[in-house]
């Protein structure tokens, strides 16, 4: 599969002009309320707890289970709570707005996801969902009215591969809704969370319809715990080159053949796992390279490896990058054919194009953060986020917040009570700022 | 599961002491019929062969199957053929006798297996076994008498492990009867073949009963093909130590974690993999080390290895090297463990001790090869063969013959028809000078 994104380039000059005008002084000393946020956190974390489990053991909230649905409607009657009222769209997302002063701007959107991956943490999604409704309970209990419309979204199937996102950006691949995810049909699934499979198009956002769009989200890396800074300006969503190789050897006896004689796959696979590694950290910069998934034919501990098959997966913001990396490991494969007496053949499964972060909406960040007394730093993005297919329709901008030891997708992942607050703040504050443009 | 191997050192003065005699000038001149020989060889193949295949589409002969009965029926017809009166003990061991002129001497037993691995070769097993025949055939059309009685064995389920010659050898793990072969339960699988699951123990032949054992039987490897010698002198089996390694790391995501951070099980697998191929082969020696069998978890494209189980198998003659080769990885495993931040355990799963050849046998066969006008060299067995087994209760000795590319459990497995005809005659001539003493 090969997906591309693009990056959406216009409406950045009304956002860019806004770097120059600060928050009215009343909305600027709003802040959200720590404990209500903590306490939404923990209360939907409930929804796909294991049996007999506490916070700490995490969640299986997956895309179109019962605890997505049971989650879903907590959400739901949390926007209502807080003076808003939410809608489905045919793919699943719950979209719920605030009226702005001035109806014909357009809408500042931002939001985040609720579905988690089998046996994930209480953060990942959670923390800019509910920082979202938070922001706009704080903004209704501030008696505040902003000059946008404020549109809170909460996509669906994230941890699927963005799915209701791509919807909204009208780029999922058609095939996907005849897909599984971990082990639920999409097509009867969708139904269920309030969504039509027969008309997904229905979905789809028009291009330049959102004033921009803006994430919360856990770093789900440990840069920012590392650093001890409280508030990640991302500069976007790094790009991603997958390939698929195999190793072609011979499988024979390892009683009978000498070492001279093997054409032995795993042994060239090793030196190349190793020649990957060596490639990626031998030039600066924070591009990462990963053999994840690696299968031994046949497998068998008295038979040298026939045939070995691997992925290769690069990231990093600049695509370029990405392509000098690969050069440099099929190079690097055919030296290490040559040498082992095997057969190395490199397919290219998947191309990402990197979605960049509007300066802009950095910009507004850092400002943000500085308003509230928050060190910032820049990183890319290494994981996928709805905010890059939301990037190809409107100007995005996403703020992280630390992940302690850089656990994720694991129900070890955690982020402090406290980083969670003032990454809700710093949202907040953003989306006053660039309203205020 | 931990097995031994014991050598059976008694009985060698009566052997060693034929070395000084030469067979009588009559049978010296007898040879097999290399045509009758091989046309047995293509008959043979028929039992187990992919429908629609050819004599080069290899074989599926698994022990206990449809298939091992119909050859094991042809088998027995042909040794009626010969004059010989089969039996089949209680673990399904095939055993044929001809009367010898001095009916107070110890059987020279002989033989090998017609089971093969599934899509197999037409030779592994099948040479000894027919060759076996072949010479008890020669005799009898060329009427020589020899003093001691001879024996045909045709091991049962030889590739499941040498189950009949360890049940002959009286050593059978009790566990093996309730295990499955390929699919195929052995207890009914034993009385299919006629044997009796519940009389195993009645198979186990008196230690000193045989005068000897000898197996012809092809190298699997390639390095008599590759020297051009069409004789190999087996100097025994193999040692074989086995781990099971564990390599614990850290599974993480693989677009957030930098590369400083993480802690790849699998680059230390690649590096473990490279050392262990630099142990083995940095020291003069036919020893061998292979990692056949690894898994990789969660084994996923965008996830940093956090586990990975693999196997390592180290293989001489010498115990010594074994132990010293392991110690080496041990070694290198913990400064690779040092260096990656994973945890790396070794387990040993199996040691089987080496099951030396009886250099006077190994001197009989050089003199026969030698009688014939056929160079030897001495060599290894890097695989496991019944011989092994029976050598714990007689003298054993065994005769390769070249597997052309060394490729050995594939249907491309293949010997000349002329270096089986050499290998039956030195066979046939061995057994002949042994008898002489």
């Amino acid at each position: 599969m090969t997906t591309s994104r693009r990056t959406f380039l216009a409406g950045l000059g009304a956002i860019g002009a806004a770097s120059s005008l600060s928050a009215a002084p009343a909305s600027a000393s709003l802040r959200v309320n720590a404990k209500r946020l903590q306490q939404t956190l923990e209360d939907l974390s409930v929804f796909g707890r294991p049996a007999g489990g506490s916070f700490a053991d995490g969640v299986s909230r997956i895309a179109y289970s019962e605890a997505d649905v049971a989650g879903r409607k907590y959400i739901m009657d949390l926007m209502r709570n807080a003076g808003l009222d939410p809608r489905i769209d045919t793919a699943g997302n719950i979209h719920a707005t605030r009226a702005g002063s001035r109806p014909a701007l357009k809408p500042i959107v931002f939001g985040s996801h609720i579905d988690s991956v089998p046996n994930g943490g209480n953060f990942d999604g959670d923390v800019g969902s509910l920082s979202a409704i938070e922001v706009i309970q704080t903004l209704q209990e501030g008696a505040v009215r902003t000059r946008h419309p404020l549109e809170v979204c909460i996509w669906s199937n994230e941890e699927g591969g963005t799915v209701g996102s791509h919807s909204a950006a009208g780029d999922l691949d058609p095939a996907t809704v005849d897909r599984e995810f971990n082990g639920i049909a999409m097509r009867p699934g969708l139904i269920r969370i309030g969504g039509d499979p027969t008309r997904l198009a229905d979905a789809r956002r028009a291009a330049q319809s959102m004033h921009c769009y803006l994430e919360l989200h856990i770093e789900q890396g440990g840069t920012l715990a590392k650093a001890n800074i409280p508030i990640g300006v991302v500069d976007g969503i790094v790009s991603i080159d997958q390939y698929a190789v195999e190793i072609r050897g011979f499988a024979n006896h390892a009683g009978t053949t000498p070492m001279p004689e093997r054409r032995n796959a795993l042994l060239a696979a090793a030196k190349l796992i190793e020649a990957v590694q060596d490639e990626v950290t031998k030039i600066p910069g924070r591009q990462v390279g990963t053999v994840g998934q690696l299968t031994v034919f046949p497998n068998a501990p008295n038979v040298v490896p026939g045939l070995v098959k691997h992925t290769i997966e690069f990231r990093d913001l600049s695509e370029e990058t990405l392509v000098r990396l690969a050069e440099a490991a099929k190079s690097r494969a055919q030296a290490i054919a040559a040498e082992t007496g095997t057969q190395i053949t490199f397919t290219q499964i998947e191309h990402l194009r990197p979605a960049l972060a509007t300066p802009a909406i950095q910009k507004q960040i850092e400002s943000a953060a500085a308003g509230l007394g928050l060190k910032t730093m820049h990183l890319p993005s290494g994981a996928g986020h709805d905010a890059q297919n939301i990037a190809q329709i409107a100007p995005m901008g996403m703020i992280f917040v630390p992940s302690i030891g850089g656990i994720s997708h694991s129900p070890k992942e955690l982020t402090s009570w406290e980083a969670c607050a003032d990454g809700a703040n710093v949202l907040l504050q953003t989306i006053l700022r660039i309203d205020a443009t």
